[in-house]
């Protein structure tokens, strides 16, 4: 395994960390497109689990954002100077008080690499008691702060817009407890998904939530921005599964709600106002979740569609005849399919078909699922509605079909620019914004226009690729696609978040009124305003 | 049917309401303990559907909440003048604006008949544009004011404690849409649960929430006080199933954060401020909720056991062989049970045993679920852990096993004063409680201590009757039951929320930085404190 390791440090002479012991090669820090490319190959040989992110770009080409949003004033807060470096060293370690320039880059620049920031230094606590006072200090000298945790997100929210103080929580990666007989887990913000996934997977247990950035996202993150994913058909979203949080206000004062029972009715339900606050309210420093049992049979079915309305036949049919055992129902065209293959070189397990579904089932009892299964596709097949598919049950082949659905976003980086949007539609109109995107932007520069959906949960991931950062192309976009959202009472973020990029369509999903609660809230939490400015609340830019 | 319900009067000789048509007899407001055994009988013969509460009481012997707890002083509001009734006139039609004081009487007093308010006036608004027009003007008067639902909480939160001005949402009760794609339900507050249910079921979903108080507790209510219930083990909470809300500020406000998506990740999620903040923040006035698909089969066990150990096997292994089918896991002991057979004379299914179990299973395949039930029984009884049993799948023997359950807290009421708590604990210290406080309780006027539980989230509902109200039976019990349950950093509220009787215990389960931000929290959003006063948060009396 090691020698992978040197081979790609040789091969693509980039900087390259391994987050594990090499014996567990599993996360791998990807820098550079060339390095994602060898990375993919080990994920396709089957020796890497997962993609990373960018940290520590040794390539900073990406514009800053304060050029490419000219619109956007830096607020009123203190310059970083010397002394506060110095009181930094003395609530930190020095190895934890990061300043070298070429050591920050990385966190200045998020994944899509669309936003950069200046930011002069990367703070990393271990607790919650240096979190608090990071943050005291902070709020006393007015330095705005951008809290940041495995800088996944889509929105450019978790990398500073100007010269924002980075906390980054990576280092906060301890598992508290594990509750073995109710599955309650609470651990530090900072541990990363799949790592959580693991460690419960070796208990019986799983993690509520899964999604494709789960090497490298952390449940601090997840809980920050509401994470949603592939599973939350079947265990539902972060609102009903996050038993109780504790975070750091901008103050430096630690809210202590992380509750880990299932039913707690004394007072206001407080960490829903760090659940999807995107870190402006506070800085979630420990989380405590319901996890559920593993399944004991894990089934997938890749099938092939020749229309919309077939898919949502089928997606009707799989509620019913799959009913409790359906935990994933997903779709994508064949223009997102081939994202994957053809920019990934991995294989399509069945002919080519407009559309695509993945539909998995997780049971306590094999045989019944398998024929719950294969009633419902003979249905589908027998009627014509499902053209072709293939089903899998050996851990190996689900991984290769869930493949196919999880790197479609890093198949759309090696195009050159991934703008990528994601609303809730009603359901007979999930898919209409791709062929309509798709014909405004005949004879511009974009590559390719395609879609993939959370079905269950009427969530389209709409994605348009260009050699590079076009705002002619933006312009075609947006706000239209926003605009066409908000007519059909859609959501113009259903789990990526608002972030930075999209402050100033927030009003078109929500109420005047809540805006106005919004900033009130934001007011009496944060009254200087340093958490995560320029991110969530409505701006002009 | 028309003659029972004259049966009824003449024989109790009580106001008794019908809510609906007579031939569809299935609500009726019962108003003594005489008339409460009446509709027993009624719902023995399989007349009645649901017990429900007492309104518009004519025997108003429980005394003033003012006596009862004389620390409690009157805020500093105004008292309600003819100016002020003359003022809702204008915004109410004459007859939804009620004065006389024996229509008044009902409203001020809870279902346990522990607590009593003296209001003057209850409003009975229709529409959310009523609610903000007497919300403002309250407001401007610095009028106090108490939301009512169904008035079935347990709490003392939903009556007045002085003299507030009591809004009743019970003719607020629209439904406004049901997505039949999505099983999305939109829904005015007022709504009562039970037709909620019958609505859905009737086009194939069902309410995620199901409990004993359904015939007569409002949508409304459930959400203000996030209602647990039986069923939360499947279909989890209502943070996770509540997926938008339309309610009133104190001053008139209208907060529309009536999103009916499954995911909506714009911005702060407003609408948990409302959920389970009990009418403290504003007024609940639409909800929007995700349904899920009504199970094509059902099965009822009920189950004897030995001891509380047994019970814990038993959960264990439901959790590991019903897995994803299981959608209740509720235990009782045999002084519980013994409260619905001995007081209501229903009938016991199997012999007497030291502890009970109703495990429900709900899924999409009868022959599936019947084998997966049976092998989970034969295990256990084999190995002696349940030493008898039975099983229904016929609706009308289900409806009978879960009366037992259900009709627990009313088979209690007949003896006098229900002392009810509700904690949530860890799940091996689950059933410490009873044995401990039956033992302190040797030698008072206590007639009965109890419990059952909702196995699944480690709720305990501890009962104690009294003939009467008995302070010294009072002391004995708190706080000594709060300070054991904080011991094990449990919750003082599971479910039942902390009203006015808790508000001097909450600090057992929050955290003072936590209590902090809830009453800024208020501050912010009810400057005055009119909503709701003297409730959840913390106070002395």
């Amino acid at each position: 395994m090691i020698s992978l390791r040197v081979a790609i440090i040789q091969t693509e002479g980039c900087h390259c960390e391994i987050r594990k012991p090499a014996n567990m090669l599993r996360h791998i820090q990807i820098h550079t497109i060339a390095s994602r490319k060898a990375a993919v190959d080990l994920i396709q040989n089957g020796l890497v689990r997962g993609i990373s992110q960018s940290l520590q770009c040794r390539r900073p080409e990406v514009e800053l954002t304060s050029v490419r949003y000219p619109g956007v004033r830096r607020g009123n807060y203190a310059q970083l100077s010397d002394r506060h470096v110095q009181h930094f060293r003395s609530i930190l370690p020095k190895e934890r008080v990061i300043t070298e320039t070429e050591d920050v880059a990385g966190y200045n620049v998020d994944w899509l690499r669309m936003v950069r920031g200046v930011s002069q230094i990367v703070l990393k606590p271990k607790i919650t008691e240096e979190v608090s006072a990071i943050l005291e200090y902070c709020n006393a000298e007015n330095l705005a702060v951008c809290p940041q945790g495995g800088n996944t997100g889509l929105v450019g929210g978790s990398v500073p817009v100007f010269d924002e103080v980075i906390i980054s929580t990576s280092l906060m990666n301890s598992i508290v407890s594990l509750d073995e007989l109710s599955g309650i887990l609470v651990c530090q913000a900072g541990c990363i998904l799949e790592n959580l996934e693991s460690y419960l997977s070796e208990r019986g247990f799983m993690m509520p939530l899964d999604l494709g950035a789960k090497g490298t996202c952390q449940i601090g993150g997840n809980v920050s921005t509401n994470a949603g994913g592939i599973r939350l058909i079947r265990y539902g979203s972060l609102q009903g599964s996050v038993l109780g949080i504790e975070a750091v206000k901008a103050d430096g004062e630690v809210i202590d709600c992380l509750s880990s029972l299932k039913k707690d009715n004394t007072g206001y339900h407080l960490k829903h106002l760090f659940i999807g606050s995107e870190g402006t309210l506070g800085i979630v420093t420990k989380v405590s979740i319901q996890c559920p049992p593993s399944p004991k049979a894990v089934n997938v079915a890749f099938l092939g569609l020749d229309s919309f309305d077939d898919i949502l036949r089928t997606f009707t049919e799989a509620r019913s005849g799959l009913g409790e055992i359906l935990s994933s129902c997903e779709m994508m065209d064949l223009l997102s399919l081939d994202a994957a293959t053809s920019n990934l070189k991995l294989q399509r397990p069945i002919g080519e078909f407009p559309f695509y579904m993945l539909i998995e089932t997780s049971g306590s009892n094999g045989t019944h699922d398998e024929e719950k299964l294969t009633k419902f596709l003979e249905t589908l097949m027998a009627n014509g509605v499902v053209r072709d598919g293939t089903v899998a049950s050996e851990p190996s082949r689900i991984k290769s079909i869930w493949q196919l659905r999880e790197l479609i976003p890093v198949g759309l980086t090696h195009e050159g620019l991934l703008n990528s949007y994601d609303m809730t539609l009603p359901m007979k109109h999930l898919y209409d914004l791709v062929p309509l995107v798709s014909e405004r932007l005949v004879g511009t520069s974009a590559i390719r226009c395609c879609g993939f959906c959370h079905l269950g949960d009427g969530n389209l991931h709409l994605n348009i690729t260009t050699p590079k950062f076009d705002p002619d192309v933006l312009k075609i976009i947006e706000p239209f696609v926003f605009e066409w959202t908000s007519k059909l009472k859609g959501s113009v973020s259903a789990e990526h978040g608002i972030g930075f990029k999209k402050t100033q369509y927030i009003h078109f999903s929500k109420s005047q009124s809540s805006l106005n609660l919004m900033v009130n809230i934001k007011k009496l939490m944060d009254p200087k305003g340093i958490l995560n400015p320029y991110k969530v609340l409505p701006a002009q830019h």
